[in-house]
Parts: structure tokens; sequence; C-alpha cells
């Protein structure tokens, strides 16, 4: 049985681990520093489908794939499925998994539903209810684009607060074993609106959202950001990120030495005009899932805090002049 | 700790309950044959808002308000809070239940939500790691006409088959007691399509789905229909729900003595002109949480079946032509 710690943060006993995970990704990002951590990288963006929605279904179907194979086991073998995008009814999950005949359970995090789905899927381990649980979530480029902003067509500015949605997907299969990285605690995050109104700037939305649930977990658990190797948010973007490291700063305690955040990570800042960097459910999830695995994996990183951070509003919300509440959910993982 | 059962159902054995419950829903249904079991009517259905979602998002705000008062709890007292709803970035969940400050963890299953929603609130009681869970969600006619239709301006003609959105929401609070609504078992159902390609036939896309869902449960327990007292669905709508009985008969099981839909008993069907039924996340969730919670509660039922059924297609989907991929998800509720 998990327990509660002080109010927000909960501590899973059973061992539910990552036995195994995958990210993948296109063209773009297989240009930037992470080019080698990922499992596979599409070079022609539309992955051969005839929408870009259904190239995000792909992304996702590919990244369960690998994360299966390279833990040997069979859709047969998966009791849940949790998984989530940004596209309306959470349409690349739905069409990418429909032929799995894993039981299916669609999330809306926006870009923090790779930590949702990571908690969820552990939730299900740790109350016995099932052997192994797939946690997924993707993002196109140019699925996003025409749903949230403008048709690519058009070729529309973007602003220097802009944040550039990731192509990419990742996936991790969740289960009881003895060894290996694991689900320690968790912080589920509450939704907090501080009045950000410029959907262009995601990332001053959402840092105050990690800025509470980081706090919310280090007062739950009496730990300081130093008994951490790696805060990583996903993603604050450069804006955000600054932000955040602010508001973390203005309560005494100094992220600094040991912070980092997935959207920063993804892409060359000079060369590859990213604006504020990267965003999207597939950028924290493929980053999470290739090189954080990885180096856990190694022992490279044996504590983390996983921050996937999400901007929970819609074309509509915005046009009715509603301003953008954020939501953090913060993963504990540890190598052992 | 929880076990599996079979291949598809799991049985709670932490004894999570349903600790209180609200229904609630618009002018329309309250004119409908389940007037007196719903918790709060609002005859205009803008709720005073400026825009239908809005106006949706203060449903599912209410009904969290009005079970959580029953409960004698405070949202403080509340753990996690799961909450979904058919639009676009599951709006009104967000923006109806940003202020509460409970943690919040954003669902898509269509109008399989209530289902979906009580199933993990229960798991994370299950774990250990709530004391209490809230499942909600909502539909509002006018929001999901616009969204999955026509402007309401428009007056576009209705089809035979097509169903109408029930404007309501239907919440409910997950907890540890030692008696009252018991969430015994449950099956999460896979995604199963069929190839329905006709957006307002969604009772056609979701009966095999459901027939799938009902099927497993069966085998996996070793049960017969007549073990219990209801099997209800939502909302399968008169064309889903007879070829739903059909699917089940030709596999042998006759469902015909205790069976009933959400979509059929929520509206007086010669005078309310509905066509075939409700649907909606609200229809379900409205219709569980206040008339067959009342039944639970007073014991005229004791063993039920709540099959909750969603089609998770969206307007893009079917604009690129595909088909429409349906779920169904089923929770086993006992009186003790």
């Amino acid at each position: 049985m998990g327990k509660k710690i002080g109010k927000f943060t909960v501590k899973f006993e059973n061992s539910p681990r990552i036995i195994s995970s995958a990210g993948v990704c296109g063209k773009k990002e297989a240009q930037g520093p992470l080019k080698n951590e990922f499992d596979k990288i599409f070079e022609d963006t539309t992955m051969g489908e005839s929408s870009w929605e259904k190239a995000e279904s792909k992304l996702q179907a590919e990244a369960v794939n690998i994360a299966l194979e390279k833990a040997n086991l069979g859709t047969e073998d998966i009791n849940y499925i949790f998984a989530g995008d940004l596209l309306n009814q959470c349409m690349s999950s739905a069409f990418g998994l429909r032929g799995l005949g894993i039981p299916f359970l669609g999330q809306f995090g926006a870009c923090s539903t790779m930590a949702q789905t990571l908690f969820l899927a552990s939730t299900t381990v740790e109350a016995g209810i099932s052997n192994h649980s797939v946690a997924v979530t993707s993002s196109h480029f140019c699925s996003s684009e025409r749903q949230f902003r403008f048709p690519l067509n058009y070729g529309g500015q973007r602003t220097p607060t802009a944040q550039w949605t990731v192509t990419g997907s990742g996936a991790a299969v969740i289960g009881k074993k003895d060894s290996g990285p694991k689900i320690n605690m968790a912080t589920v995050g509450v939704i907090t609106d501080l009045g950000i109104y410029d959907a262009n700037n995601m990332g001053a939305a959402m840092a105050p959202a990690a800025a509470k649930t980081v706090t919310a977990f280090l007062d739950d658990t009496g730990t300081n950001p130093s008994d951490y190797d790696l805060i990583l948010t996903g993603d604050l973007g450069e804006v955000g990120s600054n932000l955040f490291q602010e508001l973390m700063m203005k309560q005494g305690i100094d992220i600094n030495n040991n912070y980092d955040d997935c959207g920063l990570m993804i892409y060359f800042k000079e060369s590859q005009d990213v604006h504020a960097g990267g965003s999207g459910c597939g950028c924290s999830a493929s980053v999470f899932c290739s090189m954080i695995m990885n180096k856990l994996k190694n022992h490279e990183l044996n504590n983390v805090l996983f921050v996937a951070t999400g901007a929970l509003m819609s074309p509509t919300s915005s046009q009715q002049g509603e301003s953008i509440p954020g939501v953090a959910h913060l993963i504990n993982v540890t190598s052992e």
C-alpha cells in the first residue's frame, strides 16, 4: 500500500518501476543535442500518413511498440494504457492506440500528461490491480500549430516568448520489479491561474504551477533541492524557467545548481530558431523516456524530480477572454 | 490490495465506497421522468454565465459542491479530483474546478467518463494514497451542439438516430467507509471500432464496445446477467441499446430482463422530441449520481453494473474520413 506524506505527496511502497521506455521524434528534434538519445527518428514528419493528426497517432503507436519490445512484453501483457495528447478529444491517442486491444483510459493534462500518466500507471500497479501499465503521450508541431495557432501555410510570425511544439512521443511501461528506475514519490498539482492571458507565453502561465507543486513536495518531504541530482521541468522554456527559478528564490529555495527544463534541452538555442524553447506533451515525454531514463539506468542520475507542466487552455477559452490555468505534476524517480 | 479477476476485471478489496453523490441538470432534463431525483435544477440553461462553455463549467462546480456538502467534507479533505468532459481540451473541467485547490487529473473518455473517473478515484483509495477522491463529468446541449455539430442558430435538422446531449453533471465522492454503496469490481474497456462512420449514430458506434466489456466482465467473474439487479448502459440511446441487446443475444446472453440505458431513462420518449434518446458525459453521470445512487442507498437496487460508453471521435477525425472508435467501462456497485 502506498501512503500519504504531508498534504499533497504520496510514497509508493509496492515498488512500481519503469521497466522500459522509448522516446521517438521528428526531423527537427533529431537535429538537436539529444539526437543520439532517441529510440527512433522520423525524417519524414508525415510518417507516411495523409494528415498531421494521423502522423501524430503513428508517433504514439511507435513509442508504445518500441517500449513493449524493449520490455519483451506483448500487448496482452498490459492491463491498462494511460494516454493523452493536445488534440481535440485526445484524437492522436484514441486513433493511434485503438488497434492494440489494451484497456484504454484517455488523459488530458496538456504538457503535464507524461507525469500524469506515469502517476496513474504507477497507482494501478500500487493498488494491485495491474501487472503492467503503459504511460504515453505525444505532440506534433504541425497538428498543434493548426489547431492552436494558425494554418501552417499562413506563415504567421512567432513572438519571442512562443515555444516550438515538439514532434515526438514518449512511452513507459510500469510494473513490479526488483531493480531499475523506481517511481518513488509523486505530487499531483492543483490548478494555478495567476491571470496570464497571452497564449504565446505558456511558460509564464505554467511557472507558478511548477513553483507551487515543487514547493509542496519539498515541504511534504522535508527535503531540499540539493537532495536531488536533477529538478527537471517540462516544458517551461526560457521565459517560464527563469520565472520558475525566480518564484522559488523568492521563497528562499535555490534550485539553480541542479535545475533544467526539457524545453531548453531538446533544441540548440542559437541555431534552431525555436524562440523560447520546446513545448508540447511530446517534449517532456520524449526527453524523459529517452535521455533521462538512459541516465537513470546507467546511474549518471540517481534521484530525479520530473515536473511536467501543462497549460489547460483551449482556443475557445482564450477567445472568450479567459486566462490560462496551469498545472504541474511531480514524479520522483530514483535509480534503484 | 485489489486483485485481478480473469483477464480484464478487478476486484477492490479496500472497500472504496461512494460516500456521497450529486446530479444536477438543466430545464429540459427537469421536464423528464427523473425530475424529482436530481439535486439541483437550473431553469436558466445559461446558469447566468456569458457562454455555454462557462455554463457547463458551472454545472460541474455545482455538482462537486453539492456532493461535498452532502458528505460534510471540504475541498481540503479531497486528495484528487478526476474530471473530464466533451469539450476541446476538457475546458469545462479545468475552468469549472480551477478555484477548488484540489489536485486535478483531467480525463477524456467521452461519454464513458463517469465510469472512468469512478474507476480511477476508487483506484487511488484502493492504493492507499487517497482518503477521498472525487469523480465528476458534465455535458451541455448548447456547448456540444456548436462544437460537434452546427451553430444553434442554424437550426439544423436532426436525423432519427441522433441523440440529444444532456445538460447536466454528476459528481461522486469516493472514500473508505464501513457501509454504503461500494465500488466492488470494475472492467476497463478496450477501444472497439467496427467501422461506423455516421457521427449522428453514436449508439451504433458504442454498442459493440459495451457488448465486449460486459461479456468480458461476465466471463471473468463467471456470473450471469440474472445475478445483477440492473445492467445499465449510458448512453446508447434507442438504436445502440437495441443493437447492444442483439449483440449480447448472439452470444447467447439474454439481458432483456434487467437492462436499461441512461439515455432512454432521462427524457420522455413520446413528448420530448429527443429522437434516439439522451447522450453526453452528463447523461449517465447525472442519472447514476442521482437516481441510481438513491436506489442503491434505499436498497431498491443492490447489485448494479454501470456501463458508461464513449465515442472517441472528434470533428477533425470525422472530416478526415475516420470511423468512430467506441469504448465502454464497467463498474459493479453493490449497496453494501
